[in-house]
């Protein structure tokens, strides 16, 4: 038999946001790996062997699920939204870079998957309709002074900006910083999008403004979305939408 | 009969990347509206009216699918990759924005789809599997000098880049002007991504350097992905792996 790996995204949460080609992998698989939640998701049956661990090992589930296809095993990885973006992707990658020369030759593929951007992005209308950027706040990943920068210039180019990872216990304040670096670079009204576990049970989404945005509207589940200059409100019964719209007056250039 | 508009992503070609949400919502609609090519991929059967409309006409689309959806129409207007990226979200809002009160509180959904940038990035590796943004290369809905500024910060920014709609005939010169900013800001080594068509039959992906790179290897079906200054290629027998990795080392902040 020969093995394989496929680095699948499940969506944001709700089965109906799977796409084909994952579902199809899941069922060829004889192997699952990834964190425990992700896992919990794909349903067991005879002949598929589910592999969960724990978070902050992706180096150590990578290389497990590489071993298991050389030997001959079907094998999916599995993230939330895409795993391109701030998921499994890039970390088999740098398992197979770092790893024996044959890894290299193995059959592995992405599949895509909804990421949480543009899941949240339309539950409140489209917020990033417009050119945007998108980073992981987490400063495991990277040094402090390189987010600050990047939230500095994001801002001076006007993009809309959808942050992951915005808050977490052991990194106290940070998205506070976050929240004053913005204030310093954008005006008061500049629009906030905190969308909490989009498309599953718990949902929770809420449109604020910098002025009147607290740290603790995010947490670890929560997706952030800062809008442009140029980003507005339709109101109406209910939630407001938010968008941004497609053109910029030339006028204004 | 209580009317709706879904606006609707059908993912970058292959209908493996078409969402369960979409597929069911295109079987309880009444009308589709949306662009010739991407109408062409809803089935037709008794019951559904398809309005394909020619590219440019945005608003006027938008408007027909909210006046339909208003007398009581179940409508789905249809947009390639995600609508919220690019496409037909905006635009449908932009109408509500701008049109009579009462389109404020009609059922308007956005379905999310497989957006060009995540379904090219997964053919090559991760190489948006750090920090990146997202540009739309049109000149026809901005002023040049915004995408100028905004390519100098982002390269300053060190991001990865994904550009949408990077050549048409309509702006001669405004690609290759592109590749020269991006040259004048980043290293020759700097990875380039190609992809054109993905997901199709057609689908063709080249990996080039800044250095290399000719304005003619894209045209308006083509992504292209512009790597940050850590993105690198993993060398096997045929093409190459192109990822970013997690980590920028502290040291190096």
């Amino acid at each position: 038999m020969t093995g394989w790996v496929k680095i699948a995204g499940l969506g944001p949460g709700n089965e109906d946001l799977v796409t084909p080609e994952v579902t199809a992998a899941l069922a060829q698989a004889t192997d699952i790996v990834g964190y425990i939640p992700y896992v919990a998701r794909v349903a067991e049956r005879p002949g598929l062997t589910l592999h969960a661990s724990d978070n902050r090992v992706e180096i150590d589930r990578s290389q497990h699920a590489l071993e298991m296809a050389s030997d001959g095993k079907r094998v999916v990885v599995v993230s939330s939204g895409d795993p391109g973006v701030f998921a499994m992707a890039s970390a088999v990658y740098e398992a197979v870079d770092n790893g024996p020369a044959d890894w290299r030759n193995l059959d592995i593929q992405v599949l895509p998957g909804i990421t949480a951007m543009l899941a949240a992005a339309a539950r409140v209308g489209a917020p990033l309709g417009h050119d945007f950027c998108t980073i992981n706040l987490s400063d495991n990943l990277k040094p402090w002074e390189i987010i600050e920068n990047r939230l500095r210039l994001a801002a001076k180019a006007d993009f809309a900006m959808a942050f992951y990872n915005p808050r977490a216990k052991s990194r106290p304040g940070k998205f506070e910083r976050t929240l004053e670096i913005l204030r310093e670079e954008c005006e008061p009204e500049r629009l906030i999008i905190f969308a909490r576990a989009v498309s599953r049970a718990d949902e929770a989404i809420r449109v604020s403004t910098l002025g009147e945005a607290t740290p603790e509207m995010a947490d670890m589940q929560t997706m952030v979305i800062v809008g442009s200059s140029l980003t507005r409100t339709i109101d109406r019964d209910g939630d407001p939408i938010v968008y941004t719209p497609r053109f910029v007056a030339k006028a204004e250039g």
